[in-house]
């Protein structure tokens, strides 16, 4: 096992991520402590399971004109499309602590060894030590087990997936006590040395479904419940190419001007207001509509102009870039259509871009980090 | 009765309005044509009515965030807070030509005088025309009277209401063919000539309650319904002060920082999410929230940062400019605070402004222009 790691003293400044995993250096001097004990908290609740098993879907942040404030969680019946993150009482690390036990990918083995497995640097490792903090755990230590779903920086919130599976795992185990904001506020502990102060993957990976990030201070989400008819469906089609997040926020325009600013604010909130009145159509054509950052992100990823138009040609509703990319991700009603529209992208990513693409067919996911297992107190 | 003008050939050009409803001179050549045909169309609909009266309620465009897309309708109980208009068949007009045969104005009789009685020059004549060619009248003409019930230029949609009522009335007189987005654009076609291709008053003008233009080509308008629990009202403060619609939108930046813009871009999205959800606090907050035209414009209404402190102080969920301005708009949730809150305002537009204002208590009017009278063929 990995050397146990307290819980940073202050979550709010709790550094984070391995480095394949991050994009800019952890900002602050924790980043090499391995004992900082959880800050006081008046709770110091009891444990309510002896183990407990969360899973965090992928992430669709941006979602066109929505950028860094709109975001929606995304999920295939296998739940393959996210992380699980297994919390466990520890009575062999000091009370208040967090370590990392083990990290699997079954399905990208390298990957395991690629994820640093200090509780500082990790996702998870972050979002249980924030979540803990939040609780006000001291009596109890916690050890992890992350199984990664998602591969890292492709733009589907993979280490929001991690965060939130950790936060979501470590507050049931102790009786599932965070109102929904200071959960999400866990993640974003860790997001925030991932991709900057952004919940626009963590907000969604942890709540499910729509949601919209207002503002920060104060912090108020919105989330944006669709009605249940809405058979939204998401074709993620992820080229091999790496497109780290600080290269994608520094290709970002500075300033724009105020028509294509009326332009995109009109469109994001048409795409709100369709989520909320369940018009795949209007979703769809919505986020395909972004004049602002998508036109300087897509000339970064190989053949994204034409995977674009190769999914509305197949009959998607409309395509962008997921999160900071490189995924594609295209909007289809139903899931009928996407194989067919996922085959097309990746023959673009192929034939235009020159790359190595894999294609998947998932939903809306309208439940977000969810318990899938406990195991109760002896 | 003033001379008969005949539709504009193509109200895609018509021009429109008298001097002081003006904010740019009328573009196009048929300025000054009292008698042009109405270009043929493929139905000349009978009449349904000898006579219609329409009302069409003042409108709050921008709601702060939502520049330049989003608008909302309001009316009072007794219907003086929007433009009336009789329109008549005419027999001793050339057909398909509209005449106004009066203008009245009970609460501001100058400002009769001021209006041209030449209906390529008059908001509610324009929107008559543009009506009966989009109708393909061709054998009947209409005479109009339009009854202001709005002040000019003063931020509350008065061209809006003019036209919308005058293009309900013409499109009843012949049985209400018109489809919804082809009346908007009837009244559109005013409004182009007075503030530019902004629908951001002409569609709540018409449609009632909040409408989001999400885009004009395609032509896109999305109503967004709100619950009926909604007790939303507003309070309209004028003050005595002439604020030129193009010297307000002179004052605009013409670039935003991209933060200042996904800012803005959150809010907006939040005041939509709001009205369709129903949530009176976020839909002020969000409507306070304008960090891009608001401190712009608000600097050249004298006294306009004190009454939206006022207004706030006194307990409105949000404060912002209605239109271009001047009037300041405050939004409440029920009317009990009404007076107080337009007192308040009222007061600093004479202590710090040293303007004289007016306040009135309207409603979110989710109606928009309606036959309030009709009287029947012989």
């Amino acid at each position: 096992m990995a050397a146990a790691a307290a819980a940073a003293a202050s979550p709010a400044t709790a550094p984070c991520f391995p480095s394949t995993h991050c994009t800019r250096p952890a900002l602050i001097s924790l980043r090499f402590s391995r004992r900082v004990k959880v800050a006081a908290s008046t709770d110091n609740p009891s444990p309510a399971f002896n183990s407990v098993t969360a899973f965090a879907p992928a992430t669709v942040a941006n979602l066109g004109p929505g950028f860094d404030f709109l975001g929606c969680a995304v999920a295939d019946a296998s739940l393959s499309l996210g992380d699980t993150v297994t919390a466990t009482l520890d009575p062999s690390l000091p009370p208040g602590t967090v370590a990392i036990a083990s990290i699997t990918s079954p399905s990208r083995p390298s990957l395991a060894t690629r994820l640093s497995r200090d509780p500082l640097r990790n996702c998870a490792g972050v979002g249980a030590i924030a979540a803990l903090r939040a609780l006000g755990v001291r009596s109890h230590a916690v050890s992890i087990h992350l199984t990664k779903g998602l591969p890292l920086g492709s733009g589907l919130g993979s280490s929001a997936a991690s965060a939130a599976a950790a936060a979501k795992a470590v507050d049931a185990l102790f009786g599932s006590r965070l109102p929904r904001d200071e959960l999400v506020l866990a993640g974003l502990e860790s997001e925030k040395a991932v991709s900057g102060f952004h919940a626009d993957n963590i907000a969604p990976a942890i709540l499910g479904g729509f949601v919209l990030i207002r503002s920060y201070d104060p912090f108020h989400l919105i989330p944006l419940s669709s009605p249940p008819a809405l058979r939204l469906h998401f074709v993620l089609v992820t080229p091999d190419f790496e497109a780290p997040t600080s290269k994608m926020r520094a290709a970002l325009p500075k300033q724009v001007a105020v028509q294509q600013h009326v332009r995109n604010s009109s469109q994001a909130a048409a795409l709100v207001a369709a989520v909320l009145q369940g018009d795949a159509g209007v979703i769809g054509s919505a986020m395909s509509s972004d004049c602002i950052v998508e036109p300087t992100r897509a000339p970064l990823i190989p053949g994204m102009a034409a995977v674009k138009a190769a999914a509305l040609e197949a009959g998607a509703l409309g395509c962008t870039i997921s999160g900071a990319g490189p995924t594609a991700v295209a909007v289809i009603e139903g899931e009928e259509k996407g194989d067919e529209v996922g085959r097309r992208m990746v023959e673009a990513f192929a034939s235009v871009g020159k790359l190595k693409a894999t294609y998947t067919v998932a939903q809306l996911d309208r439940v977000g980090a969810r318990v899938i297992a406990t195991s109760n107190l002896e």
